[in-house]
């Protein structure tokens, strides 16, 4: 993959997150990486999002050290480096959103409790007290006391996946509102609506050219 | 009632539901009927509403075996399907609007706490575990899990009642969170408020041209 | 006062109502009295917004019998009616706001527990079983089951209320889930915020010219 | 100094409070103080956003007695006035927003709950029963039954930092519903987050320059 054009794929994707109003302020930021080259195109640290040109995202390698551009990364370059050890994925969002930051400070878990969720999500979404390797299960999560990330085979899926998770968020924090002791989307629903979107047998949307 | 005009009233009724704000990502859709023909026309399934033609609708027999269209149906038609063959309706409209979901997500049917909603539902919007036939009593349900479906005499006006069914369960939120103990409305003052809008003896608004 | 310059006034604050956001569908309606002629002007039953013209607005008496126009008043005419006649005031407005008609299901009158509150209205807004003259005791109010109906010296004034309330009604809400047991507003602040806008010793805002 | 250069960026502070809609109606204000001359610029009470224009905002000494302006002041101008004399400030931002007024009136303050507050609060935003010097400890708060009052280098930072409370207000909001019981940002976490933006270490964003 050429770098110039994950630039902007990735400077389009932090600009999604906050068209869908998932950022506040500079809090969010987006990356991806060119697995071939090794090396990861982040958001810089604290600039305004209406200002960022593809020059001046920053460029790592996978331990973080910077190949190119004079800004500093974003301060949770870290969580991004770690999730694409641990996952086969081509990009990473992370968002102060709303509903989904409110699960992570309340430290709970968001329950699956629709197929709306089950849809994107193949159970639970994950609080973890940090990211350390013996706690990566999913490739998206909750931070306990911070905000999720999220994360896709792209800058474009991922920014995507953090809106849905923020849709998610806000419907199971208006559910267990109405009934505080709601159970959980029955497993073989789970299933399917997870499946037939991401399993091999997926069938939902139309067929991909083959 | 000619196919192509079906085909213009359905596409319009899904994008109703887009500019209402009840769809999320590409999680809802409208469908119309032909009695006459007996064909439905539906969404296709997973495409996007912003490049979504008339052409681009799949038209099936009651059965769901598809007459016309390269594109799959909504993956809800069978659903759809089961309401055209209960009730005497034009037009089916299913969201996963935020505080209509969130009662189906909590498995609770949505009281009857005021008249904006007797104005539209004639008591409770039922919460259904599927759609069963011996299930089936009004033509307005929430599926457990998953989300609601309405359904009017035409397509507009099944996108009409979703609209407002989103609205009226946003309120009932509310007013179940400020008093948990409320009281449904009085069967009186439901059914004046119903059947001044739906009844034979009608009188809400201007008349009726004879 | 000219009834047409009437006319106008009253479809303005019904117009304002929506550019509000108070009014989902036809749920409101604003009204205007002039006491030299005896006359109320009122919006019609079920009309839209966006096609209303101050010639589709209703004239009647102030026993509620029409003077003008063809099409039939607003269903919520004997309340504007009730109002008109307990008060010295010149506009009623009615809308189903959210936050305000959740009050107005749960069946519980918004405590004052805000100078944002006090400022505008003086103790809590309460809730009446229904218009009958000795409940009459604020011309702001909530039905219960139904909705909130404000009034003010003018239509424009009571759109404005229909405004504040709405929001009054929101912050009470969101007071009453952080600490249900939230104590009202001391009564010398709930006086000194509501008598520096509207007693004789006002002093909020600018001088009036003299 | 200069007055008129003040007199700007205080009009702006105060329509950007507006753009951020934390304002409703005219509850809120922004004033800034000329340390150098001993003056504060204060929006005038009561005018409405739209109109006002630099040359209507009201010049006071720091007793609040006016220098300049035909037009009365902010009726919260001691509020303001307390803040400037405590803390070596520039800016002082009043609103009566939506979620941080909710604390206000509950009586609660904003529990650190997540990195989000932190980044910006230092600990609780506390609620004051009303601007006693002995009560004084930081430089944004709640008031007790009123709403927040925020303040910073400058108007502009003021108006930021009370745009950020709201947002923080709101998330606080969600996550002590989802969770009651819900405990603080750990100290250490809490501080690595405040002091990597306020402290003689701070590090996030890009480098000043020297």
């Amino acid at each position: 993959m050429r770098l110039q054009s994950l630039r902007e794929e990735v400077l389009e994707a932090n600009l999604e997150l906050v068209r869908r109003g998932l950022v506040i302020d500079t809090f969010g930021n987006a990356s991806g990486i060119s697995r071939e080259e090794g090396l990861v195109v982040i958001k810089p640290s604290g600039v305004a999002y209406d200002r960022m040109r593809p020059e001046d995202l920053v460029v790592t390698d996978i331990d973080g050290n910077i190949v190119e551009g004079t800004l500093r990364p974003s301060s949770d370059l870290p969580t991004h480096l770690a999730l694409y050890r641990a996952f086969a994925i081509g990009g990473v969002a992370h968002t102060h959103s709303r509903s989904a930051t409110a699960w992570a400070q309340a430290g709970r878990p968001i329950p699956c409790l629709g197929t709306t969720h089950a849809d994107y999500f193949h159970g639970p979404v994950p609080v973890t007290a940090c990211l350390q390797p013996a706690e990566i299960k999913t490739n998206y999560e909750l931070n306990t006391g911070h905000a999720p990330f999220c994360s896709g085979r792209s800058p474009a899926q991922a920014a995507h996946i953090a809106w849905i998770l923020e849709e998610v968020a806000q419907m199971a924090y208006a559910s267990i509102v109405i009934n505080s002791g709601v159970a959980p989307l029955a497993d073989e629903l789970r299933d399917k609506h997870f499946l037939r979107k991401h399993g091999p047998e997926a069938y939902y949307g139309q067929k991909k050219r083959s």
